[in-house]
């Protein structure tokens, strides 16, 4: 006999009273004084457990049965019946229940029944899958992960995996972690002293990304629709709930797009993914909601109904400029919005997602694209309330002329990007893209405030456990 | 107007005579005698390209028209109209052709129109998308890789994004990368001389994962079915066309499942992604076999039609033994297959995708679970024919006693796997995994030998280009 899942069981798929094998673990039991336990029994594919029925004339009920704690696993023969309590549940009643693995000292085991904070679970990254909350987010980290492939795969994108090992540091900033060979003890070096990078693996000093766009624009510049979702790392020592040293970040090219473009897709992919979130995970989210006392099923369905507002950023200048906040920095045109700026914009000015459009080129990356005022570049950033920004695209500069200009305003090295530039040499066109970085979204969507709680196993300053 | 991408007009989403928009760039022009210009266009969408009839009565015919070459990038507005020579096809007869971009000096452009040889295309990792070829392989890898979460996904499978950056190594063995912000130059040292890596990012030594199995097994105990699916590395000074340093992997993983449901559900999706290859991709499909002069159709529906051989370990022994081929390496009971052992069984022997199982637990990994006769792991290995191995799995050793006594065999660190005990100390389940090489795979679909052209910036021993 094939086991079932308990999805299965709880969606109906399964027939009530036909004989069923499950396999999953204990959440809790309780031992009824008439000789009957009632064993809730979870499986990982839904929110819900079963409850079985074991009765006293089970072979193994004083054995087994009464010494079941919490976290054991069984293999459990039964038959579906519907609860008397609740005639739209079905409960498992027992022919047969095989412990597969008890837990050694129960009263050592750290995911016990009893509630554990996320800060204490963090400790426990291999086990923390097993509460209910994290398993929670499990689910819907999946659902979202497939709703953004199957959303650009209708829409015609081709995934293009975008190295990870990279000799070249796309935004031209930030710091990055080196990737070597070396043996530390003994890190050769040449005639003039210098580290000899030739004798490493790859013959030149390499990284990890911090973003595939560089590359995946040059298959926009052929495959026209593209985009890459993989790991993307910072080697920044913020040590914030905000930040991970790696994680995972979707990034999509158009050719022939232009900044409104984007926009329109950057929408449109964030509403079907909390549409799709709202469809298939239901009971994560009120579970979520009770358990956090927050407000999240709402929140996505105000984002699905209502549209981005659009902001140019000397209208958001004005706005800060003129309201009464004081702020701790003083804004002038310009200045890059911190985080306090940007959430005065969603939460409270606006109240709702907004789209902040066309900022100074002095404070964007090399390659966007520069207006005709050529003073501003044609950048966007998405800001939801409550979490600031979370997606930032723009125009790409595809005149390479301009190109070159900016490559020598911004100080690069320009012989590191002749590749790119042949991109413009070459049957340029204009093209636009963005980029979503997945754990700030699944924050979102949870509710769960530390990006830390959204990631398996989180990776940050003195942090690489496990 | 909005454009339309070629694959709509060759698949027929557009109705005939509607007027259209189309981007894309020039394959091939031909000027006729007559004043009519025939410029094939492509987009990237599909291997076809659409054929546009530009006549000398555009305003911009002699100006821009004539001088098109192969590469540019021209926005057409026009009417589509059957062809008069393949009612089947339709054309564009343009109204207004706008080149977007133009090739700087066509005599040098890299990607001429022109035969080039897939060596030479390498050198050329930014524009070889822009070739038939590579745009065929880049549409098929896209189809295999959402077929694996479509798949996955639709059995109820959770995806979950292992770590990159680890402290752990997976297999206990194999070259890994380091992963450091420590300034070359000045390795700090502690007292006793030996390197400080309290004072690197992560405050211990880190490196690029070989695996995400270890990881995910700790999902696969509380969420059933899991699986990963993202790069991995192998610091293999290994410069054959088979390896790469860099490259894509999904694990799966199962609770309660044993040897044998693994390997089925390991066929079912490679005949799933078979099929949807064959269904998707059957046009670039052609195109290879032609191009390369190979089967690849047959092959896969092959694979479809045929269940897999199984082979147990000692019997494939028996049969190198006793075949008359001269082997390079003598082999006994306990040695490892090699690739011509393994190329003789499949290619030779059966002629068929075939399965070995059981193999000897000196040669395998720690976490393979011990079979009842104690010598022997429950391993298995799939092989395909013309490529050898393509995907290999195992139960994993679900007792703690049994994992101890070969994490002491392997002589691993105990303490590095006091989490990976954990999950064996609580609740511990039967539970199995296999892992499959994406890029061995697309080179299997697509017939391109060499693993560096299905991969888009490949990376191996001296190359970190791009």
């Amino acid at each position: 006999m094939k086991s079932v899942s308990i999805i299965d069981i709880i969606e109906k798929k399964i027939f009530k009273k036909k004989l069923v094998e499950i396999n999953g673990w204990v959440r809790t039991k309780r031992n009824s004084k008439l000789g009957i336990s009632f064993v809730d029994v979870y499986d990982g594919s839904c929110l819900q457990h079963i409850q079985v029925i074991a009765k006293k004339d089970l072979s193994n009920y004083k054995s087994d049965i009464l010494r079941l704690t919490s976290g054991c696993s069984v293999k459990i023969f039964g038959v579906l019946k519907k609860s008397l309590k609740n005639s739209k549940i079905y409960e498992l009643h027992a022919t047969c229940i095989k412990v597969l693995g008890w837990i050694k000292d129960p009263g050592k085991y750290p995911i016990s029944s009893k509630p554990h904070t996320l800060e204490y679970l963090r400790s426990f990254s291999h086990l923390r899958p097993r509460t209910n909350i994290i398993g929670s987010v499990s689910r819907i980290r999946n659902i979202i992960f497939q709703e953004v492939h199957n959303f650009l795969n209708k829409k015609g994108f081709i995934w293009v995996p975008s190295p990870i090992i990279t000799s070249l540091n796309t935004e031209g900033s930030g710091e990055m972690f080196k990737v070597s060979t070396f043996d530390f003890k003994k890190i050769p070096l040449n005639k003039n002293k210098l580290i000899n990078y030739r004798k490493d693996f790859f013959g030149k000093r390499t990284f990890l990304t911090v973003s595939g766009q560089l590359h995946i624009e040059s298959y926009a510049c052929s495959l026209s629709k593209v985009y890459t979702f993989g790991p993307t790392f910072r080697a920044e020592n913020s040590n914030t709930s905000r930040h991970l040293a790696e994680f995972w970040m979707v990034e999509i090219e158009i050719a022939f797009a232009k900044l409104n473009d984007i926009i329109l897709l950057a929408y449109n992919l964030l509403s079907n993914i909390f549409k799709k979130v709202l469809n298939k995970c239901l009971n994560d989210l009120i579970f979520l909601e009770k358990k956090l006392n927050i407000n999240i099923i709402k929140k996505l369905k105000n984002f699905i109904e209502k549209k981005l507002i659009e902001v140019e950023y000397c209208e958001a200048i004005r706005i800060l400029k003129n309201c009464e906040k004081n702020f701790r920095i003083q804004l002038k045109w310009g200045m890059d919005l911190s985080s306090e700026h940007e959430r005065y914009l969603s939460d409270l000015y606006y109240k709702s997602h907004i789209v902040i459009k066309n900022y100074p080129k002095e404070i964007k990356a090399f390659y966007m694209r520069l207006n005709k005022d050529k003073k501003t570049v044609a950048a966007a950033d998405i800001l939801l309330p409550g979490i600031g920004e979370i997606i930032g695209g723009s125009e790409r500069e595809d005149r390479l002329e301009y190109l070159d200009s900016m490559i020598k305003e911004k100080r690069l090295i320009h012989k590191n990007y002749e590749w790119y530039r042949d991109l413009r040499k070459y049957g340029t066109v204009p093209h636009s893209g963005f980029g979503l970085g997945i754990e700030r979204l699944i924050s979102y969507v949870t509710g769960l405030k530390n990006i830390r709680d959204v990631i398996p196993f989180p990776r940050s300053s003195k942090n690489a456990s496990f």
